[in-house]
């Protein structure tokens, strides 16, 4: 049985999330339907970060096993003939040979996994900061019409690198088995009335991309000090943050891996348009 | 009586086209429905440019007359909260009052009119180039898998400019009194897997861009000459062309106007995303 990766994309905002749900329409749901229909036998998936109703995918990394054989091209053309407009697969590897029995027996030297082999992930976030909304930017960029000042956001993310519990920015229905996670960078760019939020961390928590976002908005607005977002880390109580931010602008960029697995990088480009 | 003139945007791929419909599902119904709900009152409108089914806006320029008293802003705003997400106004300006007996007595040296006084329309047509479809540009780009060569396509675009009857690319329903149009500039520019198609002319005949850039497709592919564009203008015959390509990567750019009516340009930019 071989395993294959697969990189995926998708806009997020006409799924309800990545997981499959009874009501059938996700991304996991609508990718296993077309994986199916093109290998004539169900298999499972394991994807490297389940998205929310409404975020979207640049860099999603999908796993499964199977004794179907293809070439590589045939597995993305092939999927994709079966998938709506909206997701698409970009590339197809073959890893390696996947002992029958699964994941009790996975070994992170030797078996690759779209989750488990993970070394970081990347977010974008996309924010039009603009007196007037943009209708071409609906569902693919958050908005707020006050002005931002983003020296001051940058100067308030500054607490949050390294290695921290992050409770402060956790939903409450978050499946985490622990709130510490490694935060590698935090970009802020302006790009004219654009602003592009970058994130690259161990791993997210739940909503935290958005709860840091909603908080950094409030610090660029003025409404709260530099030093807000550091308080909020050390109080690690969700409550007291800023409301979680629309989906709309988030974009799950990017898996980092070990080069070792050598698997297709994109580089997508979130540019200031419209 | 006041004529006001609106800046809209929209994401045509939500709408069956721009001009009022029966069915109601067209951006200029959504609009006229937001105006009334905010004047109190139905106010019928003129737009520079229609557009078809999937066709997008960054710069549409529509006209009203009215009575209603209210500050540019509140037009914007008042309009907006009515409309959908994927229709917007983006900027409003009063321009002179206006004789109630309407466009029968109209004068183009002082009457604006945003069909009769354009001076020229701005059309890009946004290409996606790459071996696999990109599911965040379904709907905002055409897409081609094969690759193109811009060079030859540039060269063969040389003999459009000017001023020519442009029938080999018209639709056979166009309304256009005449044929003959004068095109100003046609600018493509590759960004990695986007091309960028920009057009400038006095007008358009009905699907004039999309035959053009699907005659330019054959081209670019190797399949057609460069001189290929030049022998269908010659010919004047719609049935020698290739097919007219898909609207998901046409955007109604900017209609120009003279500068003595100072309305609002916004030059929204187009670029290579995702």
């Amino acid at each position: 049985m071989k395993r294959i990766a697969l990189g995926v994309q998708y806009n997020g905002a006409d799924w309800q999330g990545y997981q499959v749900q009874p009501h059938g329409l996700t991304v996991q749901d609508k990718l296993e339907q077309a994986i199916a229909q093109f290998a004539c036998v169900h298999i499972g998936t394991t994807c490297a970060g389940r998205t929310d109703a409404g975020v979207h995918a640049l860099g999603q990394v999908v796993h499964f096993d199977t004794d179907v054989q293809r070439e590589m091209h045939a597995w993305v053309r092939g999927i994709n003939a079966f998938l709506p407009d909206s997701i698409g697969v970009r590339w197809a590897k073959e890893l390696h040979d996947v002992v029958p029995y699964g994941e009790p027996r996975f070994d992170a030297d030797h078996d690759f996994h779209a989750r488990f082999s993970a070394r970081s992930r990347t977010y974008h976030y996309l924010l039009y900061n603009h007196a007037v909304r943009a209708p071409l930017l609906a569902g693919r960029a958050g908005f707020t019409h006050r002005p931002l000042d983003v020296e001051r956001m940058r100067k308030a993310v500054q607490p949050l690198l390294g290695k921290h519990d992050f409770s402060a920015f956790r939903a409450a229905g978050c499946q985490a088995k622990t709130p510490v996670k490694d935060m590698y960078a935090i970009n802020i760019e302006r790009h004219g009335d654009m602003i592009l939020f970058t994130l690259r961390a161990s791993a997210f928590l739940h909503h935290m991309v958005r709860n840091i976002v909603g908080a950094l908005i409030y610090v660029g607005q003025g409404r709260e000090g530099t030093q807000w977002l550091g308080e909020l880390l050390d109080g690690r109580d969700r409550t007291r943050a800023a409301p979680t931010f629309m989906p709309d602008g988030l974009y799950l960029a990017q898996i980092e891996y070990d080069a070792k697995w050598a698997l297709p990088v994109e580089t997508p480009r979130i540019l200031p348009a419209f």
